[in-house]
């Protein structure tokens, strides 16, 4: 069973989100447990003072070493196996699906979460693994920590349970996903494609190729640098990149 | 004031961390106000269905066009300005700090999120903008939401309070933001840079400038592209980039 723990100054940021949904069920199924801990209780002062200010002046607060040091020892010490530690900070290797597959195979990780302007640069000599999130600026680690979570625990086998599948999705094969449609086949004027009506395999496994290739081609032409494609799979991909936008293509057939 | 609505199935994950740190405060100091609507609202049989399975099969379900529909017009129709309408999906734009400054400015903004293995592709047309958190899979848009309202909040003015500040951070100016340290001046051996101690405001704020290039060049030289850097500062990323590491050169001074 995988362990996934938080450190972190609002411990009670995290439940409401891993008791609920997948993340719930996966938990109580037995396939992870969490706990969420407070860095608060590895200082020693009345105030359990976790912040201070910055050498050299400016605005905010940063987060102290101490407490950071000695909570990630004791935590990740604890357990016949160690913990893989993982801190968040713009400096970090941008998170994506590759980074929560190879997660998702730990049998333990620690996210040390921040607040506050930061935390003092030393503390990062704990991280096994430095994560970004994005080009943007969160107030705290905490939404990081949820977001990977949630990634990986996905990842899980049985997590998704029977009806879903994380095999035919987003940044598998580095195309994006087909376009999918549901009940009714018309709304409001709007029609689903009619192959995807017909109950012809063949053709609706061809048209979802072609609706991943061309949606990948016109949105993020490049991820397509990692994929498999054919001859004529480039040539379709060049042609939705020229007419940016994908449903020409996709519904061409 | 500004107005943060969501659509979801699960409503009751947002109020935790809306009511919590600098987004509890800001929220109770009146900056922004926040409502979480439940999409079951807008079904109309008896079990509040919302969910449907995929034309031409696949495992799991879609969302259904019908009750998205009905809620994002309903929603979005009330009170006396438009809401803004902003949707997930791995096909949209990759959300950056660019993106936070331009949605700090809008009166409304209503987050469709998504659960399930995606949503019928029609409903796309009802949003103003799609965005993408990154190349990574989540069970559901509330987390992304949740991100996005976060970067978002924070960047409202009086949002931090007059002890932070959002000027001085990562993703400013296109650099990272420099290394920053609190006491102790040495904990086990490992100093923070002399300088920081100096009281010399000029010296400071010129280490921190090359320790923010040094990093940037380091972790992340794809940011510098949009970076007014001078021909010396120039001569000094391309260093740090050599060298591999940003320590090196944030401390020669």
């Amino acid at each position: 069973m995988m362990v996934l723990e938080t450190l972190s100054v609002f411990p009670q940021l995290f439940e409401p989100y891993m008791s609920t949904s997948i993340m719930g069920r996966a938990r109580l199924a037995g396939l992870f447990s969490f706990e969420a801990h407070d860095l608060r209780d590895w200082t020693h002062d009345r105030h359990r003072t976790v912040d201070d200010a910055p050498f050299g002046g400016g605005q905010g607060m940063l987060m102290k070493p101490e407490p950071i040091f000695e909570a990630v020892r004791d935590i990740a010490g604890r357990g016949p196996c160690g913990a893989h530690v993982v801190f968040f900070s713009p400096c970090g290797s941008t998170f994506t699906q590759r980074h929560a597959r190879r997660l998702a195979g730990k049998e333990r990780i620690l996210f040390v979460c921040g607040r506050y302007e930061g935390m003092d640069e030393r503390v990062y000599e704990l991280a096994d693994e430095v994560l970004s999130m994005g080009d943007y600026v969160l107030t705290g680690g905490e939404l990081a920590a949820l977001c990977v979570m949630d990634a990986v625990v996905r990842l899980v086998p049985g997590a998704l349970g029977d009806a879903m599948s994380s095999v035919d999705e987003s940044f598998e094969g580095s195309l994006l996903e087909y376009a999918q449609y549901t009940r009714p086949a018309s709304f409001e004027g709007r029609e689903a494609p009619q192959v995807l009506l017909s109950g012809d395999h063949a053709r609706i496994a061809a048209w979802r190729r072609k609706s991943a290739i061309a949606r990948t081609a016109t949105w993020r032409p490049d991820l397509l640098d990692g994929a498999d494609l054919t001859q004529e799979e480039w040539a379709l991909a060049r042609r939705a990149m020229e007419a940016g936008h994908e449903e020409d293509e996709a519904n061409e057939q």
